[in-house]
């Protein structure tokens, strides 16, 4: 029962599909956050804690939420102590994907099949880590092992590139890892050390940036530098989408008061963003680079514990206030000059799916085949409901079969057994429609479904 | 299975309540906005896309979701090409009502039982229209084929209802056709071309509009010549509901600015339309004329698009800002002077539902059964989703048996299968809490409730 | 099938964990309206309308829905007629929580097993008042049946706590009940009244309160009283969580301002309404009081029935605009000073799951376990539905395990039954992860989460 072989695929349906059409098919891994530094290393890991909870700040908030103390989660508590305050959770976190997913990937890629709690907690240390030493697993073995063709990572504009180049040269290695283009800082006229940030960008364009236009100009360089290394991507992370300004900034203004260390208002701050998100927006089209905007992120809520740990540390929430009309201001002033590229939208906000397709489904123009995308289920609505919430958005607003998957958004080398876990919902889920019979047992066109949306719709969109 | 006699009835008492209570009982189709000039005028149709796909848009956006050119689409390619592409979308289709609308309607109209798609598509051509052209098939064909005795048509102040007066004189035809008073264009200050509307209007009462007391007179002239024409419900789309205005507007001024050609500010807007809501509301009241409120659609959203299609071509959207407070406002200020009429409010943000159901949970009161209504799931949430959200919000904050039910909202004669699709997931619906244990299994009242949410609530609420 | 045994609970597993592990266990409920004065003076009912009509405001709306007039609902209609009106409804009431609730009371407390009906009404009223009369039902009657080991009333700082007094004196009652401080009162200044409720509130203290210093000072007295008498919790009810103040207030100016008689503006009220929660909350924590907040109900929102009716009679809603950034801010700025106690979130929107856990998850620290606890769904959402959505956001967001679980919220002594409905939804709730393949059929485990959320952890979470 527990994870068996046909989890999730509730009937014969599902599981012809799950087993003849999807699962041996690669994974096209378009956004993440893995390091392109650590996938060239490629040094072998020590231990488990290393390896599942150094970095993994999913599993931070359930350790606090169940009163472990910080040094036994982020602190310099044991490699050991720490798996074992894991292992105490475990047993409540019924329901929680953190729970489905650890289980996955032990079985998965360490043979290691009992539940963990306090009583298998020293077990499964000496097998996991037994597995680990005796199979010198690095981050490219879980990449082989996961045949996964395809890796988008997520990098800074002043980021040189160095390590996809020497992953590009690498013979050995068969999984393309391209570059995405991530300008938050650039765009950023609110963020502390913004005039650094600039100065430094600056540098690695070898151009001095002291106008918008300069920056714009910067912009552009590392745009063509990263298209030259690979990238199919771009990625912005906002709060929330902006509105059309309701009236004119002068924004070179608004810049200069950026970088002289001055805060620009919130309506400056806004209007600033809106407009080089237009003007990037338009480069992407220009480039045939799809854009992705990530938002509805209320980032590092909590200042005491932000300015103890600093980002990334499991102090992010979902942004109540992210629903606003921006989007389709954002999508229509680009459409208006026909410079909209292919764009992926995702919110934090399980509330916001079918706003979000019926707005998309306003701007599908100019003979692309699902041009405009509502991303994966994301982040806090990665789970076995917001996945469903999310396929039924899709199904009922959308065009389902032209929707391009899942994607892990992770930083971890194991979290591939995520796909596996999408594929298995999403045969599921057809199943479920066939059975209901609001579509026939066609299996020919239900094996095109299942496979376009676990791998070839994303290929094809992203260019390959 | 797809599609067959027991689809959506998922057991026993759902087949039991399906076939024996509700599956015969006419359809009163109290929203709409079919044409009465094409059922007077009653011509045969020619060909299965003029029928299906000259003017639903739903079916456009996905076509355009599709990378299909828009020529393809509201363009000049042939009749067949049109339906070669939406043949070739289909199979994409899965989970969506398209799917299933379109295949429901080719089953029961034109005789055809495949699944439509590449394969298919010619095959599919002259069946349907070989069908179409030997029962000359026209509009009242599919209105009497369906069942229809009540249809509320859709209808502008400044319409002379011509037709709708023909209509009721043709002792031939059994179908009561009523219009319905929607004066949105009368009251929307900001709408390029008011002036000119308004001199229209003043034209078709004979009589000068150059007040607000005269366009108030107006209105009350064309409540009167609609209500002898037959007319029992008024009908009013709002991008939002409007909040009580916090300072007082001189609303003639707003006016004369309008009708001067100058664009009222946001505010002005909002007053203006508050105040006249207000008036109408206590008209509807006084001539016991039902009010409907649909709120939260985003218009034309795509403006390239709009320039070169024009209105309700697919290029709408939920209005993510729809949920204010002015909806109890708006309650409050017509029961505070005792003038709240019979109401029916229709959100398309389908979050809204548990809200609604809670704000006009405030206001039942004079005495009447479910005086203030959740109107259907609506346009993005006419869907099986959409409806079992709906009904699980009714059932557990309203009074489900005083619902009037199901309405197409639609342009199409074809749209009246979305009644028995309504009805199976209803009875479904009604089974599933018999099956939990939640209700006893007595057929008296489940019958009951069934028929009357099917036909006879609408019946009574709107007085006949 | 109709309510019985294995109601709710769909496969052997639920079963097993509700009869085994949580049927039996006493109930501990930490928060509802019940009277201690009814408690203590304990007098026998008179008929089940006293019991079960006279102060439902749940079922007044659904009466009114259902066109019953005023007189039979609130006014001086009999007993009878009352109760005759009601039973009218119960068929029309498929799905909704009262149907049910009503009829486990019915089984549970008198032994009446058919649904109510016109057709029952004669027969249902003479066995419920004869076992009423019968067994001298009082309100310990309801307590002692219920296995009830805990009550936290909710009390206004002006109280003197003399009935709890007595019931804490009265050996022969062993259910504890504790006060629960609700200062909404006293820092609402801008309610009707507020100058008297505060000399009032000085008047019970003993104290003069002209500044805000008094008034907090007043505050601080109270709580040591109330926490005297056995208080382990406050309460506040809020229609929103009012944003940190973007500029500075002179809050005691606000204070004189409203004691003057005039009204504060609604910047100047969520201003002092933040620091007065922010003031309070810190004293909380230095006594070790649990937090609560509900916020999210629009108020009164008839005003033409408010006044012919009052507060708490049917006409309040869920306020759309409650879902603002404050819950955030609120819990950063206590946090930031280490001063955050343990906190209960309500909202009554239903939307909010997601955002609440996320956000909560943003402030467990301080190694207490569920230190930041989501409160059961409330009001509206105490609805099957309901729960599980509140179930599968607590389960994919935060640690299910650690979740104290359900309470009544509620004026009646016959609401008890919610816990029982609760356990049955949990326990099939667990068993739905299980068997769906999510987690292991492990009833130690399984045994141990269900009885924790049903009594244990709320024990636990109170300091008992």
């Amino acid at each position: 029962m527990f994870l068996d072989d046909n989890y999730l695929l509730n009937n014969d349906v599902a599981k012809n599909l799950y087993f003849n059409y999807v699962k041996e098919l690669p994974i096209f891994d378009y956004h993440c956050h893995v390091s392109p530094k650590e996938i060239f290393e490629d040094k072998p890991f020590d231990n488990y804690s290393e390896i599942s909870l150094s970095g993994d700040h999913y599993k931070w908030r359930l350790l606090r939420n169940d009163g472990v103390p910080e040094n036994e989660i982020t602190g310099d508590a044991s490699p050991y102590s720490k798996f074992y305050s894991f292992c105490r959770l475990m047993p409540k976190l019924i329901g929680n994907p953190i729970y489905v997913w650890t289980h996955l990937e032990l079985r998965r890629y360490f043979g290691y099949e009992k539940p963990l709690s306090e009583a298998t907690a020293d077990e499964a240390w000496d097998a996991v880590n037994s597995a680990i030493r005796g199979n010198k697993m690095s981050p490219r073995y879980f990449i082989d092992a996961s045949n996964v063709s395809f890796i988008g990572t997520t990098d800074d504009p002043c980021d040189d590139l160095s390590w996809h180049e020497k992953l590009a040269e690498d013979q050995s290695f068969g999984t393309t890892v391209a570059p995405s283009f991530r300008p938050d800082k650039a765009i950023n006229v609110r963020m502390p050390g913004y005039a650094q940030y600039i100065a430094n960008l600056g540098k690695v364009c070898g151009r001095g940036i002291i106008s918008l236009d300069d920056l714009k100009n910067a912009l552009i360089d590392r745009i063509k530098l990263f298209k030259a290394k690979g990238m199919v991507a771009s990625d912005h992370g906002l709060y929330y989408c902006m509105e059309k300004p309701s009236e004119n900034y002068d924004l070179n203004a608004v810049f200069q008061k950026a970088l002289s260390g001055e805060i620009p208002t919130a309506a400056e701050f806004d209007a600033f963003q809106f407009e080089m998100l237009l003007f990037l927006a338009a480069e992407y089209r220009k480039n045939d680079i799809v854009m992705q905007i990530h938002y509805g992120a209320g980032r590092n809520l909590n200042s005491r514990s932000f300015d103890a740990l600093g980002p990334d540390t499991g102090f992010d929430t979902i942004n109540p206030k992210a629903s606003q009309n921006g989007l389709g201001d954002f999508l229509d002033a680009l459409e208006k000059n026909d410079c909209l590229p292919k764009t992926v939208i995702y919110s934090l906000d399980p509330n916001d799916n079918q706003m979000i397709d019926s707005v998309i489904g306003a701007f599908q123009c100019g003979g692309i085949r699902g041009k405009i995308q509502h991303g994966a289920a994301w982040w806090f609505n990665d789970t076995r409901q917001g996945i469903i919430s999310h396929l039924h958005s899709l199904s009922e607003l959308y065009v389902l079969g032209n929707f391009i998957g899942m994607l892990t958004d992770s930083r971890s080398f194991l979290s591939y057994v995520r796909h596996d876990y999408f594929r298995r919902i999403l045969c599921n889920y057809l199943s479920d429609v066939v059975n209901e019979g609001s579509y026939p047992l066609d299996y020919d066109a239900l094996g095109k479904i299942a496979a376009d949306i676990s791998y070839y719709n994303a290929r094809e969109y992203f260019g390959f």
